[in-house]
């Protein structure tokens, strides 16, 4: 039983949030310093429940930060513990040796292949492929940067998952960790048929294009289609099977990060969303009775702080936010153009549009859960309404301008809000190009497809 | 007299509202037990007014409801009674029999549609016709949707509207039922105007079009248009009257479903409008006098349910707004862009200006009485601001900040809100998109008509 | 002296605002029975001075009308009367005569017109111009539905100009009348400039092309450049002074139509902004003093009256602001489109670029003279922040809330308002607008001049 | 010691803002008269500190007026002096003599290049390099203007900084002056770099189109290459060392004062943020404790001061800034159409991409450090949230509504304010037209680089 351990690491909540601002760290230090760390004692020690085993954040997420070290994202040390506070970024750490790996590959991977872009001519068309490699690079330093404030992050929201596991809050029909496991599983398995796919069209295009235009059948071979999908990679190894592996798995790599990032978000807006709902029954359970200006003080200082968690993860994964979204929007624009190109083979089209409308999904996911956060915030306002006069009191007013006054939710730098509004602007743009972009095709001269062996 | 059956229906409140969100369904169902339930029995009894005969929405949407279910839209059992209570969704009746035909024979008719299309290639022009066939079937499974919801939104709904016959709220100087006849016979009318000239148009050209280029002039006949028009009916179907009459049918079943769809939101949104009415009503008559804090309290509760059943329409008519409002604009920027186009018969520009102009205003009058209850739930704002300081009270400020903090009215998921302001900004976006078009068509070289029998 | 109808105006306050909305109107009604008559009465009998010599805006205006009436705007009989509730709106006037002939004879134009144009094709170059006569006819219409709800809004407009020429209201030290003068004067001249410049580029291009390429130099006259311009005039009408004047006339009247109505919106503007300036230097003078609750409260209802009176304008004027912006913005498009166009002779540039700038000068002057009225509508707020909390009473809470709760200003049927932002964000589409069309035609070949003879 | 001097400055507040708006003046004046010069002279007297060296704007913003005196900008007399109050615009001054200068010599320049457009045809490409001249010449005006009103502002600003060095508020960790002078030389060091490069690339290009297609080798130098670009001087004077300075030195001025332009804004934007942020501090002190009412009310006296100050700043700055953004969107637009152009050396690119990060790096840096006076001018707001309700008085909620209800931050005539969401708006379009206009280039045919000598 590691109690005590808590206690050191609520005594860390002095030193957590180096913020850049420093009224603001005064601020949530002086008010942390006094309740959390008694409350949090006396809690454990009377819940007499490990809180191991309690529906935190933390072990929910924690399967996919271990998922994420075989990739070298988000490096952590001890990320198979249990206990939140253990894990922590280490600049020497396993962890770290990974990223540093990946990042040195995949930087070499960038380079070589803007060199050849540059030595061909870059143009709107062949740059995709360079920013996906460039957006990976920055998402991996992104993560990192991540997972150095991890902690800063993950204990003062352990503490207050803890706080939310016993009365007054009730406990969320599903548990936090079924949820995540279920949303993590589809969105993964469908990026996994997402990548197959690629390949598959990719191989079929080059076996059809062999048999028809060359002689040589000897280069039919699935082997012989990675030495030309992996062309960059054989100008430095020589190829068997070891390289085939290192292409593979580099290439997984980049894919993998894309669809982290993007359900990273989902999941902790989810997480977020899930402890305003439960304040929100808390708030709910009071309703009809009558409630004591202190119990209301309570109550305001516990949103308080959950909106203060709200904003140190808003400003933790400003970067990681804006990145998901640009690149996303990049990508869709690109490939919505792309609708009424002729494409040559049926596989073709399976891929095409299996990865246009996927991508469409997933945005729209992150931009969804994201808005189910300041959803939840609202929840409270109704209860608050129907306080009858002879309970209303100065409290309640303020917790009511309080609740109305601030925007909670995700964020990219504050440059833009994750809300369905911002969804339906994104859509809109993106449609308004499409159309206008339809059009001058409809204009020009609209040839067949190409010859197939030109 | 069914008295009895209305208590029970009551009851039911407890029950209607399985929203996604507990806490939501919860504060419902204690509020409306407490009050509902007596007060409904209370009225009705001392009033001593059949209700059937009361102006609710029920009575006045009744009618087209009965027409939506010749088109096999909005599956609903009982649906001529004058009781709500017993239209409920059945899954196994009659109007599920229509639907289900309609979504057999509509899905056949878009699969061959789609087929012809990709096997000629799809492209911006021939795509809108197969984009109307597929909303259509979208429709069907939407009204389906909100069938199974129906129950749940209507015995609410009319049991505010029976407090609402009743004093201390005036009854509006024209019955609501005579409103939704108006606006449905006049846009109705519209509609099938246009069904018409699309024919007249059709026929004309085709007719023409043999006369000049055949020497068969046998097939000058409005049969043999028909034939043509009907082309992938008769792909399955032998040529005769039957056949004939399916393709009239099917044709004006999608027709009347886009009609439908808008004119529903219509009809709604005045509705709910005309409510908001009345309670300002009320509240203007307090004007000028002392009002007890008990009475404000009470009109705030009714206040609380209204806001609550506009939201409990918005929820269940989201997607049935977001199709509706994509697809006009849709069909608009379609339209709009072909303005320039030299047409060759008179008829042709008279069905292609009239079409035109008709999908503008009946877009522009979805928008614009959906945004009226928005302005009518502003109304009372006006009456509070007067009430002079000796009577302001806790309650009254309350009134003020409940009904300027919040927005009510429909929306499209929440994505967008039907409001003045969107339709001007989708105006704008359509006028913006024009020009562009209209400038590169200045550009490009002007051919004439092209030849008559090519 | 006729005080007395003075009184009989006020009462017939009683039947003026026949507004769509029944709560508004009685709201209206009841307010204005109980306060205005005595209090002007009192006011005037006191004051001694001829109302007729006050500075209200029925005496600034009054000159706009009358020329007006010349071209047939705003039919009013009487507005030769210095009395505001003389000048009616009667449908059998000589105004009305006017506004028909004008109609008529503008109606005839405008179908020849679009009689040439649809047999020689219509494109987006040659529709300007069809567009300029049909919005021409739109807003006589308009002008002459605002002149029947004329007398509804200058009565209640007149008695608060009247109470707010005395104490406590202190005079604002330009008068009302020179400022209007000043306005009126300045972009009449501006306009006339800009018209007469159309006749000199216009002449001046005729008489290069006739002297270049025709050997007749008998038709170099001025004389038979009219006979070119107004060549539709000319098709019913025989070639004489009469019907050259008549061509100039008419002309001349949907230029001047034109131009009023911007003129008129910023005139109405300056004039709505300057009662609220007063409303606010009366505010500012209570600063410091002990101000009772019942000293408040009046304050309150003259800014209820102030703001109800801006909705009222807002509301008759609401079609007229729709058309002027729309018109605006299609015309700037349109012209900033040739802003690279090659033109012939230096003149063509200089009318080219003078009607350009003039264009957009006038049309930011109405959106800043419009978004003066809400500015000014706010300033009180600041005398409210510093009264000390010893005074600080519900009252002044009230007034605050508001004073920032609702817009004030004009509108165009509220899709859009007239205010700062709305003009950059029209500013801002406009040039992102130009920046594509530029870059569309630097790729396309650039063509010299065409031949002059051509 | 001139402490004197400060009082009679003091004293000159009351004359200080001309504002257009009388009330807003008035309003001003009022106050200031009160407590100001009695404040300060107490505090200065007691702390017993040279006021000249207090953190105070003006002295950490001195040396940017220095070397701008040297370019003609804001040319104000004494300006070496260390005490603001010596520091005003005289018209005639050694400074206003430069700026004369450089507007006549700048004038002629742009004269010159405009009349060698519009010989050869204006078009997008070569307009670029006429409005930078234009908007030169327009920015000299504008500083000049702004030098106008400098002592109206420096004045107040100063004795708000000198209030603001003493108890209760804290000094901030770094000081202004260390923090403006970073930027300023960081900036400055850039934008040198940017200079220099633009000369590097252009000689590069010159050195190589003429060793490869010219014989004459003479021409080689660098001195050559002087001779072509600054060609519009050699027109008017001969060819020798002073005047190839003194087309150095032109170029350099307009460089100079474009830079100058943003680097200006971003430092008048940090200083205000400082304030706020010290007011912030004052406020987070008094957490937890007892506070008088009175202290609120001083507390929010110097919050209104504060934002009186801001809005003061905006109102001067409001053309520097409109220009500001104006031209550099102008610029990105058109460099950002450059991106896929094809250079011909690789110090061309290495030019472009510099030149264009460095853009876009200075245009964000404006609008992030604009939009950080808004955030901390909310900052307060969250020490509110916590005062308990035993402390919660009228004063304190005048406080909470004052903060919310303002708009605090820089605007371009408030047309458009310096958000972060603007910059976003911005940068979205900025996309959106990019991504409109590579689909464009995607689709016309591709020739490589144009033959070198051709």
């Amino acid at each position: 039983m590691r109690h005590s351990s808590w206690i050191s690491c609520c005594s860390d909540l002095r030193n957590m949030s180096k913020a850049p601002d420093s009224i603001l760290r005064r601020l949530k230090v002086r008010r942390q310093k006094q309740r959390t760390i008694l409350a949090m004692r006396w809690r454990c020690a009377k819940g007499g429940k490990e809180f191991k085993e309690l529906d935190t954040f933390y072990r929910a997420i924690r399967p996919y930060l271990c998922v994420a070290q075989l990739f070298g994202i988000m490096p952590l040390s001890n990320v198979l513990s249990r206990d939140p506070q253990d894990v922590k970024f280490r600049l020497r750490s396993v962890g770290m040796c990974f990223t540093g790996l990946f990042l040195l590959l995949g930087g070499i991977k960038t380079v070589m292949q803007a060199n050849i872009l540059f030595r061909t001519g870059l143009n709107a068309k062949n740059m995709m492929n360079l920013v996906f490699l460039i957006v990976g690079i920055v998402n991996w330093l992104n993560f990192t940067g991540f997972a150095r404030s991890w902690s800063k992050l993950i204990l003062p929201w352990s503490s207050l998952d803890i706080l939310m596991q016993f009365a007054p809050y009730a406990p969320s029909k599903h548990s936090l960790r079924s949820k995540l496991r279920l949303i993590g599983c589809v969105v993964g398995s469908l990026a996994v048929v997402d990548h197959l796919l690629y390949y598959a069209s990719g191989y079929y295009s080059y076996h059809m294009h062999i048999f028809h235009c060359h002689t040589n059948h000897s280069r039919l071979s699935f082997g012989s289609y990675l030495e030309k999908e992996f062309s960059e990679t054989f100008e430095l190894l020589p190829y068997n099977m070891f390289s085939v592996c290192y292409g593979f798995w580099l290439n997984a790599a980049f894919t993998f990060l894309w669809n982290f990032m993007d359900i990273f978000i989902v999941l902790t807006s989810i997480s977020l969303a899930q402890r305003f709902r439960q304040f929100a029954d808390r708030v709910l359970a009071l309703q009809g009775r009558q409630v004591p200006d202190t119990l209301w003080y309570d109550i305001r200082r516990d949103h308080i702080r959950l909106c203060e968690l709200a904003s140190l993860v808003d400003e933790s994964m400003s970067n990681i936010v804006l990145m998901s979204c640009a690149n996303n929007v990049y990508v869709i624009c690109n490939q919505a153009l792309a609708i009424f190109t002729k494409l040559r083979h049926p596989i073709n089209y399976v891929y095409f549009w299996y990865s246009l409308l996927f991508l469409l999904a997933r945005t729209s996911l992150v931009f969804m859960s994201a808005s189910k956060i300041h959803d939840a915030s609202l929840l409270p306002l109704r209860t608050l309404y129907l306080v009858p006069s002879t309970h209303w009191t100065e409290e309640v007013q303020r917790f009511v301008s309080q609740l109305t006054s601030e925007f909670v939710g995700l964020s990219g730098y504050r440059l833009f809000y994750l809300t369905r509004k911002s969804l339906f602007g994104m859509m809109a743009t993106l449609v308004t190009y499409e159309l206008m972009l339809l059009q001058m095709d409809a204009k020009s001269h609209k040839a067949g497809l190409p010859d197939l062996c030109a």
